[in-house]
């Protein structure tokens, strides 16, 4: 750990073997690294949190890289291999499953979920209450709103289903509930729930078609994307994203009846 | 001030009682923070402006919370109770009332006015020369530009008077005027004057309500937000939050008949 | 070299003569940086890359200015005078020709080109692949994508000609070319390619003008912006840019009749 010749690091901090700390970084006392993590140099792990959260540490599982410049608070768990890019904020109280990476000047709010194998990019924005599944695709500049009445105390944070795609720029209004596998088109403005397996665009976004039917033929692509894409994922994902992949076309047939079809 | 073992504070700068420094900060010699304050780490205060602000202070008034990794120039004056989210950048010229909060990643290009209790989101961006009143809101991802011919040496920045809710997503053109208590929908792009009171919507955005007609009835709650939210606010700012929701709501039936009914 | 008692430089950094490096910087060992340049605080120059660019060196002209909380990866190359807002990341593999400007919160995401005298403003986001011309204008929160078919491998970079102007908020979808002086106006969603001095706006945007019919009547400017802002440039820089503006404007009549013209 030689870097870390500037670095402040609080003799309570648990930290697994292995471990590399850059240069100029702060950890708090209430923070666990496991085994075998990076963290990048001017980096602040393990931000006190509000009393709500007093007490509670952040745990940041094996094999997790933090690029430089991050601020992550106390009150906080994230699974094995998290990653994220440079200059982001996540806040308490962010629950996380397996490899969650998170794009450079991402602001995750906290209060918020996320199961395994997410990926946000740049710029991504995930509001305070939001609740994101497996598999998910928040591309930059997305954003994931919260309160209806702006400013009120009302919260109705954003849902967002398995293998769910949000294309750039795109903002979730609040309440939102965007269901397994579907797709967000780029610059839409989503509100209300989206079917499993819909593409929708537009703002406000409206259903234009099935997932399944987008493809590149030239290169042999087609969605949904865990046919061209599943290799990006480690072995021991292989079945469940095949599962997936599964669920979102078994109601394609059903979907085209119902959302497709021009009512009589 | 245990905390700043390896912060670089400069001897000159006048730092009030009670103040506490984070790991990792830079205190440039031109600064006087008040008592009480707090900053956070690896942030950089009082960074050198250009020459036209050559010997101006950076003041920042009592019981302010700078969070890390903030860039905050010289040449620049807040009250009370500043507080700002992380990575932050306030450039020279900003003067600021009480209590201004800045979210994170938020830019501020400088020589701007902010009233009191003005709360501004994550990546809001207020372009060189805006003017901003009292107890306004500007919402993640909100834009103030103010080249109308860009690029150019022309310079017409926002208004935006006190009360004002900017929701997500906004970019305001240059000269873009919001009168007292309007409010903008989300997504919108706004140009022109529009009216006090108002609901804009669109791109481009129009005037398509008042905001007396924005409710949420289930939860009871009924703009101006004024109504709902005042105890966010502490009591020596009701009068004026009252104050203002009065003068919103007296102009509301003339507006009915000036921008809501059909023209014969 | 005062400042720097708590940054780490690695002695293998070749650092040229006047260089000026900040508090709590990290600079990594295989860097090169011209004369007089001006490292901002807690910046980090010359992360390593990964192993496609194993000592692939970070180098940057003579005369530049890094702002605060930069993260600069290595494999990159910056001609003379680089200037960088604060919070800036650039990732491996840019090369950019002479003053490039980078505004603060940018992300600039590698394998990359830049020519000489280009701007980016606060928030713009080159992907990776993508392709800069000369004296290009990249305003506030700019996206340039790459992936046709997200998440996918394939990769379909943006080219963005000489003299390009793109407005606050536009979107650059997968594979378009923008052509020689054209300008895109603020929150458009661009596809495809545009044609060269074109003004194109919406979303999707459509050609709508040519470049030399935006003026400013009530102040004498009128595009193309050479004709307005040239001064902004250095003399040695004066006759490129009058050769680009006599370029853009020869073809405006042929532009007139095929594109502003009603088909009968």
């Amino acid at each position: 750990m030689s870097d870390h010749v500037q670095s402040l690091i609080s003799p309570k901090a648990r930290i697994g073997h292995n471990v590399t700390i850059g240069h100029g970084c702060r950890i708090y006392e209430n923070v666990e690294l496991g085994e075998n993590c990076v963290i990048g140099d001017c980096s602040v792990i393990g931000l006190p949190a509000g009393v709500a959260w007093a007490g509670k540490p952040l745990k940041i599982g094996a094999g997790s890289t933090i690029r430089s410049h991050a601020a992550i608070y106390a009150g906080s768990e994230f699974g094995p291999k998290l990653e994220t890019g440079h200059h982001v904020l996540i806040r308490e109280g962010t629950m996380a499953g397996e490899n969650l990476r998170v794009g450079s000047h991402a602001d995750i709010e906290g209060d918020c979920t996320f199961g395994d194998f997410c990926r946000l990019h740049s710029y991504a924005h995930v509001g305070r209450g939001s609740h994101v599944g497996h598999f998910v695709w928040l591309y930059s500049l997305t954003t994931l709103t919260n309160d209806p009445l702006p400013p009120s105390d009302l919260h109705a944070p954003v849902t967002v289903e398995d293998g769910v795609v949000v294309c750039v720029g795109v903002t979730l209004m609040p309440g939102t509930v965007l269901r397994r596998g579907c797709l967000i088109a780029a610059e839409s403005s989503v509100s209300g729930e989206v079917p499993g397996g819909a593409v929708a665009s537009g703002r406000p976004a409206t259903v234009v078609s099935h997932v399944a039917f987008l493809r590149d033929l030239a290169h042999g692509r087609q969605h949904p994307w865990m046919n061209h894409f599943a290799a990006a994922y480690p072995p021991h994902a292989q079945a469940r994203i095949q599962a997936l992949r599964e669920a979102i076309l078994v109601g394609r047939d059903e979907f085209v009846r119902t959302h497709l079809t021009p009512k009589k």
